[in-house]
């Protein structure tokens, strides 16, 4: 009921805003539709592609090692809470390796009492399940510790991306291979040519981890870990192993080089916190947003996303007068845990200069703080968690920027 | 509690399935994992594409006439529910139009107070909702009714497909139009050179019907629509009109050449049923299906997808034995109505012949039923319509073959 009457309420400041966009000679509109071409168009196809006016694309940093580089979701363009296969986030520490599937295999060793090898085939007949989360790499919107901050969505947090993973959890393998009691962490290693390796704690594989080999409907994509890939949801991307080709259990961490000598965040004071593995409750409008351009006063929904490693987000908040006052926007249902959720709320732009943010709660009751209290408590020397308040400026002609924080 | 019980029970019968198919030689594994070439990957793209190994496509007939044709999706490489927008089956009348976001246009016109003329743009400022629904042309499995069948899922059932689409509720934009309480129907028409178009009583309009612009996280792809598609939630897919560019309210239904020279289900007596519009309940194994094999005894999830157009997915009970007992499967969590709900359940394959169905329950109560009640029912004019039971042969190589019903 309250989604029914907010609609309504909105319609009223409709009328305004449609009247002025759409000109409304729908008299000539309708010889139009009556006298359109009628070429027959193309012909069904095995495999679609979209449209040629659709110019959306995944960007990335020059780089004399691109092989050690990323990209980013636009985010800005982005609908719903699924990224499209094609346009979720890449971080690769030595490119993306080609793999046949045929011939990849998960070894399962260490403090295990029955050793593994499965193939792929192996394990898709396993029992399944499918969920939708979020990966974030641990360093998106690390440029907004300098409170300079991105100029638009994607570079702020297109490091983020979410869909629906299939796989086997790890759980039921780990079962299968009986798994020592007195193990209590997991090597996960990639296939990748610097085997990327992370430790992950027993009670986190046990709990909600997947061994996932499809996402969004298809096999997982070749940049997404192809054919197989970890999935610890929640936490930071590069836990999500890629190309996972090994599972060691032991009693201690590994101290790999991926989480030693990066992934780590060194404090003000010198000392670096290691396994800092949840990704806390994040937002940012995506809609609209840095590089946007509102066409003219009237109804404008402002939507955006939220994320939390710990859980369900429980509110996101929006402020569109620069943090003066906050409403609660409306959460897409249902809201999964560790996904993207999509909140909306319906405004109408006044002609005038507007500062817009968001700030996300999560069901742990943490609150995504502003920029400055996140360097009161960790300083400047690290750029990986940020998940400062991201605000946007509303120009008077309509033109959306960045805000210096 | 339940889902970790049975999944314990499973893991049982795992031992012999895993033992037997992997060999076993973890050293050899190891070492190997250490020999691997070390060749740096690809680097990041700005548009991703699929794994080379990955071969699925939408199958099509040859046609003198393509442009009135269709494709299908291929259901027995499916994951989740999530249909990916390239594998969306499609179904043209006229073929696919070339149509510039920027001059398109919806024109809402007939018994409203206000016509209007939105343009793609002042559609995308309005309060939006993402929903995941599936669409299924009505002619889907209509090669079923003659009892022979198709020998595989996706020629039986690949004309169904779901995805999350984004868009304006249909109920607002008539609001905004003031649509007159008298008015009843609602014509719905494509931009396509046939100007395919379909009836809509208001009612339905009114409810969770509608005008969307994305799907999965992206623009509606070219052949499903592009830039705006009707999305009718559970209704024949025809009347989900795709390039959708004009909407007129009137008093009584148009009976449209696609709503009279075809999409009527003609009975045995000669008489054709007209707008019957609901999908009913309907379900699918998709693996093990036909067309594939199973590698070996031992264990083997079923899996499959159950939708209904009159709500949610209540029940999909699954038989091994060619219909003489019935199982509960699992049921993929959230449910969504008028959505592809997953479905699975643990199977350990003895070797021998089985024969494989399931059937779905939906929320209004309705039973999936057997082809011989839909023969008794309707006859045999009419393709529409075919929500029979789906039978899969398991043969003694493993290999799945269609059955004659």
């Amino acid at each position: 009921m309250e989604a029914r009457r907010r609609f309504l309420g909105v319609t009223t400041a409709l009328a305004g805003a449609l009247a002025g966009c759409s000109g409304g000679n729908t008299q000539q509109a309708a010889a139009d539709a009556d006298t359109e071409p009628s070429l027959l168009g193309k012909v069904p196809s095995d495999y679609g592609n979209r449209s040629p006016h659709e110019k959306s694309k995944r960007t990335y940093a020059d780089s004399k090692t691109p092989q050690a580089g990323s990209s980013r979701t636009p985010l800005q363009d982005s609908y719903g809470i699924i990224t499209p296969n094609s346009l979720h986030f890449e971080r690769h520490h030595a490119g993306v390796p080609e793999i046949d599937p045929a011939k990849h295999t998960l070894l399962v060793h260490g403090m295990v009492d029955r050793p593994l090898v499965l193939s792929v085939a192996d394990i898709k007949r396993l029992p399944s399940v499918s969920k939708v989360y979020f990966v974030e790499c641990s360093g998106n919107s690390g440029g907004e510790w300098s409170g300079k901050g991105a100029p638009d969505a994607q570079r702020s947090h297109g490091l983020a991306s979410c869909s629906e993973w299939t796989g086997v959890p790890l759980s039921l393998i780990l079962s299968e291979a009986g798994i020592r009691k007195d193990a209590r962490w997991l090597l996960a290693e990639g296939a990748d040519a610097c085997k990327m390796a992370r430790s992950i704690p027993v009670e986190k594989a046990v709990g909600d981890t997947l061994v996932a080999y499809a996402q969004n409907g298809e096999a997982i994509r070749p940049e997404q870990g192809y054919p197989l890939r970890l999935i610890v949801p929640g936490w930071e991307g590069n836990i999500n192993v890629k190309w996972l080709h090994r599972i060691h259990a032991a009693e201690e961490p590994f101290y790999t080089k991926d989480e030693t000598s990066k992934y780590t965040d060194l404090m003000a004071d010198g000392k670096a916190r290691i396994f800092t593995f949840d990704m806390d409750a994040k937002s940012v409008i995506t809609a609209p947003s840095g590089g946007q351009k509102i066409a003219g006063k009237g109804f404008q929904e402002i939507t955006g996303l939220a994320w939390s490693g710990r859980g369900r987000i429980e509110k996101v908040e929006v402020t569109t007068d620069g943090g003066k006052t906050w409403t609660a926007a409306q959460l897409q249902e249902p809201r999964f845990p560790r996904a993207f959720t999509r909140f909306r709320m319906p405004w109408t732009w006044d002609g005038s200069e507007a500062s817009l943010a968001c700030r996300a709660t999560d069901e742990s009751g943490y609150v995504q703080p502003p920029r400055q209290v996140l360097v009161e408590a960790r300083g400047l020397n690290s750029n990986y968690h940020c998940n400062a308040i991201k605000f946007w400026k509303v120009q008077a002609d309509g033109s959306v920027t960045n805000v210096e924080a």
